[in-house]
């Protein structure tokens, strides 16, 4: 994720970073030097005469703005359901800490330094390791930051698991069983943290069904296709009326139609590290605070901060 | 579903599977052999000339526009409520498997090796039978890859229900029934366990009212009626201005249109085995191993990938 | 609704069953007649030539384009809302058929032939006539198919009630205390049953909700006011520029304005017996072959076909 | 809210009732009367030429489109949901009297005849008073319809409360208090009530923030200013073109624009008087019909019907 | 936020406060010398005549439509999404008080009076803290109009507390616990306050996900680099149809578009002062009065009023 304040003035167009023209400038190029070449010739192509006026560009344009406006809508509410879902997953760690801590009967303060036998903490711990397992899964990395919440039997036994997050809500489920068993907590409010388990089960797998589904691939090429060949049709129609400005004109077009497709790939994607994806790294972080703030571990990690504007 | 990387460059304008055109080609070739007949006889029709401008496509373009872009959002919307279900349904199996281990008591680790009588494993084999007989309900298939996940009594039993999956459903709950009279859980916690039955039910029928229901067919009718005249009658109104490049923007247009439309086609109903449908068979499988999993069955089987660049 | 496979070539045009063509006729054929005599006489309207171009349409077109689009969509989202609340009627009726089943304990199974002394058994037969009162209170019909499942004191009481499927939620209500006073369910299961009775309410009362409140009259005015007036004054805009194509032109355009404003009169009503309304009859019938197949009733009712390609 | 058929044929454009033009009458006049000027002056403005053609509102057309559609979507959606609240409220009230009759423990059958001592009667009187005094605080009305559903001490107490229908919901929490400590229902069901009360509370909530919360006064301002602007200028754009029918023209567009306009500032306010605005007397009174059916209270009041079309 | 009826007539035009118009003011005045220079100069740039007709325009405004439509959708969403969230903050609150009311079991009523030892009087001050606190973290403030709600102990505890609004939450949840083991509260009902208390976390983390992610920096950049340079090049291409109005109407173009971006500006991060944003201030003043009111606190404090037509 990009932090950056607006810029105002003619700085706005000076700025790179956090811009996709780096993204889109081969395409945009190549584009830009047609359309030079087509207004040197004349809109001639091999001494032949392109007939081509704007009015094709507006009856292309009905089914291009379908598209781009579609694909644009799908890509964002993609962005933002997954943003949605993190806030959900952050929600419910704290509401699992707030109930381990509240609902589960022990004599002493629920204080990280009563060490992993005091289930409470256990089930903190695992919280903390299953934003970092999700985080790991949908961003296909091995997950070095995460044993440190786990006994060293759990991290032999989560390396051959298939779902690691699973792995461990499977894990939590056990506790609560254990705290059941020992009388440490009514049937009654141990259906709300259940309630709690299966919500976080499903911000989960609903983030799996994001990474896994794309927006169906034969729309990705129908648009990508019109868009390339709106974009470098283009020049043709436009030589005969505006002349030596049809260059600049293209380049404008093709700018906003390039810059919304390439943003949108970045974004319908949301859980990668494309300068315009998620902070989970941040995120994960913050929950961990959050979590062990409350049972008082010490020392506290830090907040992470943007590097060169970027959050990871 | 397609699973494949985005192509770049002219291999963008080269690729066939995965993409609507060999679907639309008849339409497509026929609209495109009017064009040209249209510009070889410069809009006359046996001797008349046909004296439409490009004015009437702007005004029909207005109506078109709503109707594409309704048909695209609708079937979309379709598509994608039809994946968050089957996501829906992989959360609520993996709840249920969850619950059935930490909820129920019995001496022992719930584990595949107890066999069928341990209630716990008997309603995670049918939590995955669940899932497979859904499917092939939606699908209309014989469901020869259930079997394996019941009994021989209930393989009988099931071959006369009207609706299997709601079969399976029934028979957990009777399962749950059955470990309430043995003291097994706790009413508190069998009602939570109620609610994910409840949950999975209403994941099936949903799936069952977007297979039902299709998209009223007079919309289909007047949009597909309007999509045909304005592209039929396009050469007419393009000849006079653009000359000879007629036809090939003629090609562009109804390759949109035409294009749309199919795609809208494919994922309005998104349970059936079409390229751009939903993978189900890999989803039931990786609901499968899941459950599987978690009561360390063994062998586990392995996950489905694509074929040919698709996933069925 | 009509159950029709998509026509392909030719046959697209001409068929008239599920298509708006005989509902709209009137209208368009008075516009086309308009169209013809203003054609014939080049504009003129009692010898002074109505100076009207194409512009002023293009004008028009953008508040007519967010009327259009507005009810199109309005009218839809009510016809899809009320199918997801006859689909959560079935849920809820399968869920709660299978609480009777589980949750209430006999010594017994809930078979139909225990008789209405089974409370199981009674609700679920009362689950059934819901639908079916549902039904007529939408179709405001008598209800002669829903006396069947009731008790001979019940078909009396029912009969002077101002709400009847809100009397039967209430009678299922009073079964569920009888079970809770003969000690036959838990109290925390009791609350499962009685959520499922909200949510039946709940749907029923949506339902209503939809029927009593059209989209505000005044919107349907000034829709038609301004369609109606388009559609009319577009010959004189036309007949400069493309002559005789005239009629033709304001024919597909008038067809797909009067018959997208026609598809939205019968949708938004989604509970009448128009071609596109929903088929209420056939989810009852689905809802009785479900519950009654669960509690081995015999014989089983069978599903309702399409007439003629209807299913009402 | 009008209760009306729609009207066919002339009788189209002859009703004034339900109609907004009488509202937009005044504007409408002034902008006929300044294009009639423009009209007669060929455009002049003091002997000087106001050169403008209809591109500068093709290019304006851009930004009101966006304005009009926000406007229109955002003022309808506030209607809906206000409607959906109150349905909402409807469905609650009556699981409320449902869960008050099926729960609570009585020797006695819950009729009006039992009087206030009866708990269950108490809280459905309440509940029916609630309506009355969430429609009352809605719509800025002293309450005179609520206090007969009151005991004496309760319409005293209630003068000086601050939110009347927040007291309401306090009293009935303290009634099923007082069946918890009179044993007369079990904690796991008296949640299910306290849910309820929660139902109502969230949806009287969610009105008050309706009500409270405007469109943001920016955008009215910036849309009516561009609205005005555009409709004013407009005969200075078309009298080059179309001469003598721009009066004409302009009253359509204007009449749309101002239309529009004046809908969407009923419907977004929509717990006023207007015409279009809900049927809040109504909706209250078949809650107290409904309400009153299920204890058998005698006489029941008669529903409300419209008075000249209008049903307030 | 901006309280204020809706002028009429030319007062619409005159009025500043509460528009953007000063705030827009200095682009929009640079705007508007461009275009006037451009008129002089009769569209030459150093002598060189810029062929620039309004064709470009039409083709630019296609994606300009697709990003200020989208912005302005989004924005809103995000504004009414907040206003939401604090509407079920009030609901949450309101609830609380309700069920320590009705749920904990104390021999005397929940009344201010009892002091802070009364666990109940305890909740509710810190419920009103809750929301202050939350306040205070969206602003960015230091938080002085919360610790009148705190005991001693509890103001010196949070001040070195990450996340104030979560640490009063565990509080409450602390004090949730105690009613238990003081036997005030059936488990199945604590369950319920369990429930609202996730409720209220879930509310105020959804309004810190709004906080911290806005829409993707690389829209923004996008956006404002398209906006701009159309409205600055806008001149050149209307300078040889419309001559002189040319400045005028590319006054209206550049108002509406910087204006609508302008406003987005305000209110895609509702929480802060600006003039279109959330009035927090005067909703926790409104929670303090309904959860003091219910325990008879005295003096009540006073609604906030709007200064100057603003609400903060």
């Amino acid at each position: 994720m990009i932090v950056r304040d607006r810029p105002s003035g003619f700085r706005l167009f000076l700025m790179l970073r956090g811009s996709v023209l780096p993204r889109i400038l081969p395409a945009l190029t190549i584009n830009i030097l047609i359309a030079t070449l087509v207004t040197m010739s004349h809109g001639d192509l091999f001494k032949l005469k392109i007939t081509l006026t704007t009015i094709p560009f507006t009856l292309i344009g009905l089914p291009i703005s379908i598209f781009l406006g579609f694909r644009n809508n799908t890509a964002y509410d993609r962005f933002w359901e997954a943003r949605k879902l993190w806030g959900e997953l952050l929600i419910r760690s704290r509401n699992l800490s707030r109930q381990c801590q509240s609902l589960i009967t022990y004599p002493v303060t629920a204080l990280a330094s009563n060490g992993l036998n005091d289930i409470r903490v256990r089930m903190i711990y695992r919280a903390i390791a299953f934003s970092y397992a999700l985080k790991n899964l949908l961003r296909d990395l091995p997950g070095e930051d995460m044993p440190q919440w786990l006994t060293q039997e759990e991290v032999k036994l989560i390396q051959t698991s298939k779902n690691k997050p699973d792995f461990l809500i499977n894990r939590m489920a056990l506790d609560l069983q254990q705290s059941m068993n020992e009388k440490r907590i009514d049937p009654c409010l141990a259906a709300n943290i259940d309630t709690t388990l299966s919500a976080i089960t499903a911000a989960a797998a609903a983030c799996e069904r994001i990474k896994n589904t794309p927006i169906p691939f034969s729309y990705t090429l129908l648009l990508h296709r019109t868009a390339y060949i709106y974009c470098f049709l283009l020049p043709f129609g436009l030589v005969d009326s505006i002349g030596f400005m049809t260059p600049f004109v293209v380049a404008i077009v093709a700018y906003t139609f390039f810059g919304l497709d390439a943003l949108g790939d970045e974004i319908e994607e949301p859980f990668g590290l494309d300068a315009n994806d998620l902070p989970l790294d941040a995120i994960c972080r913050a929950i961990e605070i959050d979590l062990l703030e409350a049972i008082q571990h010490t020392p506290l990690p830090v907040p992470m901060l943007p590097v060169g504007y970027r959050l990871t």
